[in-house]
């Protein structure tokens, strides 16, 4: 990809972000990490993302692509030429891939959201959704794997990516908690799951650590409350 | 399509399971439409889509696909053969479809149901907010159309059937309120993709008239309350 400008807006933090920088990391194209001040946006930001005004935004040679599910159907569909495909060829597999991004996005995303600042009586309730979550999740994951280590079956796909991105997030909210939210005894395979998604070398350097999340939880419980204003769109 | 079996789980009311029978349409499939009644739905319903237990679904050969984007993009990559092609080819145009079918489902449809089951005192303020969103969307208009008929060009595409799915719906909103949600003076680009959008063949059978859903409006705001606690997932 010589001579290509390519740059990712973002925070090391956010896993709507971690999505973009995986993806480019599984195509192989370099890119350069510009990390935005959420409490002050850059004036980039501002401009390249004038709707929302948020990352991850990626800036390919002067175009600006946001939300972080176009963003990596993008990547996908531009760099094709390194044979390695985020969603599978089929159409009917590239639907089941699209689903369940929705689903983690639309109902999983809100309900992790809820728990991070959740009051103490409320964590019980929220935790069984979640649960229930990983349980459909846990099911999609033997369907799709078929047997291998990725949703995507031999090699990292675009439900590991969507999904995988918050799993430093999940692990954080275990911790805090004290509650599993992915437990051997229930969803296995997941489990298993994790630590190949979080070993593998286009990720390993991407996810933070549990512990920073919990030290950026307990210090920005006011800048989650704002991410959670605006989940939807995210 | 001879031979194959393609069914469409869905009620004609619903703006989602309208851009399933545009996007069939659109590429001369002939299916079945089967009507659900959503107040007490059908085992097939529920056997299809058990996640979220939602129309529309499209059951093709057996295979069940919901949610309404994914079941749009599928039929695009599904059925290639005829020429017609609903997202556009370049990478970051499909992008750019993408973004703004995710702004219409993630900010307007949410605003919509809000005004749809507001109160008179609120009204004003979501009218508003409506009308900002209204005038994004005749900027992307201007830059998706380059002086043509529609978002997609020449033909109906991805931007198109997303949006125009919406319009019996507006349509009678602005009746309601007495308010307009689209009007010459803002968004003439727009005011003119109705008319085109709505006297499109394969359009003009699907969208109910705006009388359709005032008499539904009136008769069904128990059931509108629910669809709104349920957007997100739509």
């Amino acid at each position: 990809m010589v001579s290509s400008s390519i740059q990712v807006l973002g925070t090391t933090f956010s896993p709507f972000v971690n999505r973009v920088r995986i993806a480019l990391n599984l195509k192989s194209v370099n890119f350069e990490f510009i990390e935005e001040d959420l409490s002050s946006k850059s004036d980039l930001l501002l401009r390249s993302n004038p709707v929302h005004k948020k990352v991850p935004v990626l800036i390919h040679d002067g175009k600006c692509i946001s939300e972080s599910l176009v963003i990596v159907q993008y990547i996908d569909e531009n760099w094709t030429g390194n044979g390695y495909s985020i969603l599978p060829s089929d159409p009917y597999d590239r639907s089941v891939s699209r689903f369940w991004a929705a689903y983690i996005d639309g109902k999983m995303i809100p309900l992790m959201l809820a728990l991070t600042s959740a009051q103490e009586e409320e964590k019980v309730a929220l935790v069984e959704k979640i649960e229930e979550g990983m349980g459909l999740l846990e099911e999609a994951f033997v369907k799709c794997s078929k047997g291998k280590s990725y949703f995507g079956g031999d090699n990292i796909g675009y439900i590991d990516i969507v999904f995988g991105s918050c799993l430093g997030w999940i692990k954080a909210l275990e911790k805090m908690s004290g509650m599993k939210l992915l437990a051997e005894a229930k969803t296995p395979g997941l489990v298993e799951w994790v630590d190949k998604f979080l070993s593998n070398d286009v990720v390993k350097n991407v996810i933070p650590a549990p512990e920073v999340y919990i030290e950026a939880i307990k210090n920005m419980q006011s800048v989650l409350k704002k991410m959670q204003a605006e989940t939807k769109t995210a």
